[in-house]
């Protein structure tokens, strides 16, 4: 354990990535030693709260050998060069891309190696990992949601995962559909009939909480907000039980978690968590039907605990130092 | 069958209220008696397109008497009452209020007599009502949406309807969660649990199509947008169906319909349905799934379709006249 | 004067250019010969309200000989060729376009010849005009709003407008700045210092209608609605003119215009006029300051009064019919 | 001066009254004795980053004389009453309503007694004060930006100011105008014709800084975003002067200032300023006009650096600390 490190992020001027050069910037045991644009190479980087400008190079002209951590924003698909480049300096390497995430995807060699950093899951293995995958935000949320009954065996049937993410979600490149006169009183579900990309990487986790393969049916939609994510689960159950003691399984679980509240009733709105590391969870039984089945709702900061802020996390947990630095909770 | 027809409304200063207004006052066959406001009675309300405008007053200084057919746009617990006493005097009926439309709510012996009026499914009853119990918003999408799967006896499990709403929709009463400063930039679930008064109505008009009972499990959220629902319904299968073949339900069910669309391929956007009358819906395939199912997306107008819009069409059915008068398509 | 006219529609897929597709398939008299668009032709443009799809053709394509009228929704620079064009096949032109509006811009020869179309102040020109200039968003929101005042020579010193827009009023072309996740809790002014392209456009009329030089400061801002215009205009007086006298200017002056409403008090706000081809104004006197000034609030929707419209009613002058028709009031 | 200060807050539950506690419970140095609420007494207040929950009290039953500082956050006509409670108990006072910030309103006697704490310009007098009326949200960007020109009595004419504020600023009171169905794609100008309470406040202030009486036109607009002030101020020379030097006046001025951000070029978007306690600012000239002239735009979040975020500045600077202690930057 050092008392601090160097770190590079390749890929700083997305939303995911000036979220992270932000948290970097304030974080009291990281020191910014090289940011990357493609587009703005030359150009100065602002943090907000006051903090020093960062001049931007072009990833080709970055130095990742002199940085304890690199963190990558690229986009999908150019993102795991540049992680294997910066291990193969001898950096720890923290992707925020999908490439590492799921066995089989990106590069082979490097996502077998890579560890899934949903940090209150894998929390030990990050600590030694060379290289993590950082999680992707909806399965994030829904993970954390749905992990209190899956590792009790409890759920049986078609999981139904309505998901709504800010447009920020969608990447900072400009594209007809992301306008503002497109998507300002607007509301749409999108990749429809169970064929997000993210689906594997949640059934992938899903089946390492379970023990088994858990059945899901995922639709996003894009909501006319700036941030968040909000979840709403419909789970099957395999025998009823009370709200009390459903709810009960998610207080025991996440009792020790400092970034994962459990409303003692009532569900959370985007708002509670919109600014935080948290994820935030609410547990309902569902009255009115002949099925036993739970509404779990939850709800995160797609930035942060979707992204720059769990990759945060899993730095300081990396590093050996107490979990929470530079977090908002 | 006349040529024209002389309207009442009860209750014309709310969203639907002041739709139904604008509606009526471009209707070429009506002519506007009276229009009630508890709050603005002695004041003018002027439709937009520059119709003249009309002189508020209140419910007790109505006179139903010389109208051909009244609307009541009153709150849910304050309309049978106005209803009942229009009903007296003569005048046909069309309630916008929840009162009329499950048996056993509001006045027990008016909604026993009450047409429930989701025009697409009862247009021949509704042709010779006295009194038409206007649907609810979220079950004029979600049963327009459900019906084909339905009348097939296609529908086998729980259905997860996740619907969302504009503001609009939770009326123009001041009240603190509503404020701009509460809803913008958030969204979030009501009535968790499946616990929303809409449920029975929707369960009604379920088993009605279906010939049985069906199992709904339904979550409304709150939309910072101010008009329009979405509703995403997860809807399991007795056995496998090509999307094909399942969309051509909906297509052979509403080829005849003009204010239902039913896209070709894709689900509708909100935006989609917005400043019309028309339910729009679009049916996918669940792939990746062990278990049969589609997923049915339904978009309408929620002050149109959803509450005046209908009423009108409603009102268009009864008159004998075309049904598309004054609508907007 | 004829029944009926043909027309065609250069540009047909940007805000303006599907805002008048919409009106043309609305209009009784019209039938829509052409509409291009270059990135989408080949494919079908639906306008809304169940009118046929219209399939979208190139510019190099469209057959403008053998239509009565042609409109060009073209980009600014990109218009001026095909308004010729379609001028040297005999068609009459209407220009959405900034090239013909202000003498010396765009092509010199057919601006010198075009008819600059603010309807109200040139009604009898229009009905003649083979070519006309259609005014911009924020002139026609300007002009109409301080005419009164110019025309009694009531003005001295510099009139300080400050105008707010909706982001369509930008265009439907994907940039950075007018992603949602910029604009949605955002407000900026640019061309900051009395630099916007209008301010000629602006001046040129102001001046005819002062018969003098009127000078001018304008300043726009991005609003984060999709559509409206707001002018907050503060108009320095020679002498100082109560509030009512100076009231009456504007409602003397347009007490026959249909599409200009003078407010009995208070000022406009943008959901006055949006959805309409209205431009809705406000005068108040100035309190509590040494030096006679008025405050005129003016409100239009910038894609109807300010472009589509606005270009429809020329459109009507034009064609000998009543200047109302199709037109949303 | 003290390591640490025992403070209660009048008024917790407000959008200032929420943003003040935020930012006393993440203080290093403030310790909360109280909060009080009207409506929510007996209730908990949980401030954002998983502080403790705060138990509200009714004014009545909060014991000031315990406390260093006492906040008031409670409604204009209702603030004076309590600060002069507190007062008498030995605590010194911060008010952020109106009450007492302009002589001859509220409370007389205590309002000549209050120093008005627009922190950059009155340091040393809140340093010493014991009571001190937090100025409004919009003088407080009108003056920053305003200073430097009315200090040089460069100023010649009507300065005209043009402020567009988030709803968060018009209170958390629910009321029909500021409902997300009533605010939402809307815009408009309110207390038109310099009618606005905060008039006198600026007024006085400008008096203060030009040693002469300034003459200001002030037209506040509701802007459909949550937190923010832009202020667009056009401000009439005596004589020309170059940009650059113009701008020297705002740099030199405010070299020494943490919270005033005075931009290189260009002028303040509302995001640059939200979420932080910094008033940022841009000036231009006024091109393509006959009278010297220039374009001063600056922005704020009105509930921090407009409200809750100065008032922890002033609490700062009486208490000796760091004037950034606890604020956002």
């Amino acid at each position: 354990m050092h008392n601090y490190a160097s770190v590079g992020v390749y890929g700083a001027t997305g939303y995911a990535g000036r979220e992270l050069i932000g948290m970097l910037a304030r974080h009291p045991r990281a020191r910014i030693a090289f940011a990357t644009s493609e587009g703005a190479a030359g150009s100065e980087l602002r943090p907000r709260g006051g903090a020093s400008a960062i001049r931007l190079v072009r990833a080709e002209d970055a130095d990742a050998s002199g940085c304890d951590v690199v963190f990558s924003c690229l986009p999908h698909g150019a993102s795991a060069r540049w992680v294997a480049h910066a291990a193969s300096t001898g950096a720890r390497a923290i992707d925020l891309s999908a490439d590492l995430r799921v066995a089989g995807a990106g590069s082979p060699a490097l996502a077998s190696e890579a560890v899934y950093g949903l940090t209150e899951f894998a929390r030990e293995r990050v600590r030694g990992a060379d290289v993590v995958a950082n999680p992707g935000c909806y399965p994030t949320a829904a993970l954390l949601a749905l992990a209190p009954a899956l590792r009790r065996g409890a759920v049986s049937g078609a999981v139904v995962i309505n998901a709504a993410s800010g447009v920020t979600g969608a990447g900072r490149n400009p594209k007809r559909e992301l306008l503002f006169g497109e998507v300002a009183e607007d509301y749409r579900a999108y990749a429809v009939g169970n064929t997000h990309r993210h689906l594997a990487e949640m059934k992938a986790g899903a089946a390492s909480l379970a023990g088994a393969e858990a059945e899901l049916v995922f639709t996003p939609h894009l909501l006319p907000v700036k941030r968040g994510i909000l979840e709403t689960i419909y789970v099957p159950l395999a025998e009823a039980v009370g709200e009390a003691e459903a709810r009960s399984w998610w207080t025991d679980d996440y009792a020790a978690e400092r970034f994962v509240t459990v409303l003692d009733s009532g569900v959370p709105s985007l708002g509670d968590a919109v600014g935080t590391n948290q994820v935030v969870i609410g547990v309902a039984a569902v009255a009115n039907a002949a099925s036993p089945a739970l509404l779990v709702v939850a709800a995160i900061d797609n930035l942060i605990k979707g992204a720059a802020g769990q990759a945060v996390q899993n730095f300081n947990v990396m590093s050996g130092w107490c979990e929470e630095e530079a977090l908002p909770c």
